[in-house]
């Protein structure tokens, strides 16, 4: 991972410069929660996808920033208003912003971000972007909105949690490469490979998520597991687990997911339930076939660097502990 | 304002439709949200604003029905949030959507049809507009933000407040305006008139709104009043009265102000020091002003039945008594 960010660290670099410079805003208060959000350790992997995508397509200008800075912005909001939705007390070892600053601040600030993005992306002059990411950030909205419907119920299917993941993970994923393809002007087959390059690292990422959300805890020492189980998030370990259980471990499971509060114990229940059935390798091997499908879309693009380097991203993703 | 209605009666019945089909989602319980607060009785006076600007414009095409429902959604969105902020369980005489539905799905919905709005906007077409309302839909949210930052702070000033009605009222009355200057493809003198008569009324509504929140109780049976009191929000009948007041009667309001939950009697004795130093009056008299401003902004157009509305509309809402 290091190389790769090596590749693009001057760029990085400008990011951190361009994001102070874009929040600001006559009300301080404002750019206090979002220095705290926007800089609590968050991995800037989006904002990378579209420097990459961008130096791929040889796109030379400085937009790419621009561009980067916005859609780590949209991503933050998501990020505010799960907080609020989920009532998350902690994200990343930090407290969240709305336990520091209440609901009320995380949503209007969420809100801030939004349109401030929107506000910088009119400035762009940029129409093929706005469009494309105009659309984008209605999909994640509407993922949101599935995983809030479906939250806490057993009978989610496969199909509805990778319609899910696809909206509110993927489609981001996939804008952030697109943007790169819009800016180096490059032709439409390009274009849509990295479109889609975007969209299975974002699957891959996701799954990869939900499967450390159970098992990264007896290799990560103090890594906080079970959050989506707590949270009434049904993923696909759970999911792949239940369709194969007995009525009884059904039972078992529904009884935990529709808990207010749930105990080590039940946990660990659950977890043995979804270790029986293989759960975590299901889902890894999911992981792996979007992994591998994101490099196969690289193949219309010449060696370089950032070829190399993008090809090289899904298995960091899929390989990382936390 | 029945007659100002029959004008634009088509336009407004054109609206209903078309705010039917542009909230169609694969989810269906965004609809039922989003049906609910849309079609609880708001008085579409945004909706009114781009309908006749367009026409006195001369504008004869259909464009401005979609655009009249993406204000009406910007706004809409924005109630959504503020009833999570300010916890209110009664907009219109009913339920909030967060009571019934809870807060996560409030937050969502108003986060779908902000995003909904941007991907009509966008695919529109109409670049100008959509720089104007990512412009003002940033500008919203400073000043909701601005607005929970002063919430029960007693020094807040007359500066402070109308710094605060201005982005989270006057500027979407404004862009109302301009939209139909934008495609009715006026010069700059009338574009900016229009602008600036959106302004004035948005804020003479915004003042006698929060006039009436003190004053109709007596005129009109079972208007809830005392809502701005109760969720701390310093509007300009308190602040120029605490402005005159002694230090007594100020550590009263002060005190009041402060509670989390405010009685009938609360509500009396600062509603007696409103009346005492004339704080109705002075609130009365300054969106007056604006009234009057509003009218004048109209000079730059010839005469028309649409003109004529116009002229018309600010003295129905000042006069309004709920």
């Amino acid at each position: 991972m290091e190389q790769i960010l090596k590749l693009i660290e001057g760029d990085l670099k400008k990011l951190e410069v361009s994001i102070d410079q874009l929040v600001s805003t006559k009300v301080g208060f404002i750019k206090e929660i979002v220095n705290y959000i926007v800089k609590s350790g968050g991995k800037r992997i989006r904002p990378i996808l579209v420097m990459l995508s961008s130096k791929l397509c040889e796109y030379t200008g400085e937009k790419h920033i621009t561009y980067s800075a916005i859609i780590e912005f949209i991503h933050t909001s998501t990020l505010l208003h799960d907080d609020v939705v989920d009532n998350a007390q902690t994200r990343r070892g930090a407290s969240t912003a709305n336990t520091i600053w209440g609901n009320e601040a995380s949503v209007l600030v969420g809100d801030f971000l939004y349109t401030k993005s929107f506000e910088l992306m009119a400035e762009g002059d940029n129409f093929e972007i706005i469009k494309t990411m105009a659309h984008t950030t209605k999909q994640l909205s509407e993922g949101e909105i599935l995983e809030l419907l479906k939250t806490s119920d057993i009978n989610t299917t496969e199909e509805d949690y990778f319609e899910i993941i696809r909206n509110k993970t993927a489609v981001l994923f996939s804008v952030a490469c697109e943007i790169g393809a819009i800016l180096g002007n490059v032709n439409e087959e390009k274009r849509l490979s990295l479109k889609e390059y975007g969209h299975n690292l974002g699957m891959a990422f996701q799954l990869t998520d939900d499967m450390l959300d159970y098992n990264s805890y007896d290799e990560v020492l103090g890594k906080k597991v079970g959050t989506d189980l707590k949270e009434g998030k049904i993923t696909l370990p759970l999911i792949s687990a239940v369709n194969l259980s007995t009525e009884k471990e059904k039972a078992l499971v529904r009884k935990v997911v529709e808990k207010q509060s749930i105990t080590l114990r039940d946990f660990e229940r659950v977890s043995a339930i979804i270790k029986k059935y293989d759960g975590i390798r299901y889902t890894s091997d999911k992981a792996m076939d979007y992994t591998s499908a994101a490099k196969d879309c690289l193949s219309v693009f010449n060696p370089s660097p950032f070829k190399d380097a993008l090809l090289r991203l899904p298995e960091y993703m899929q390989q990382r502990k936390t």
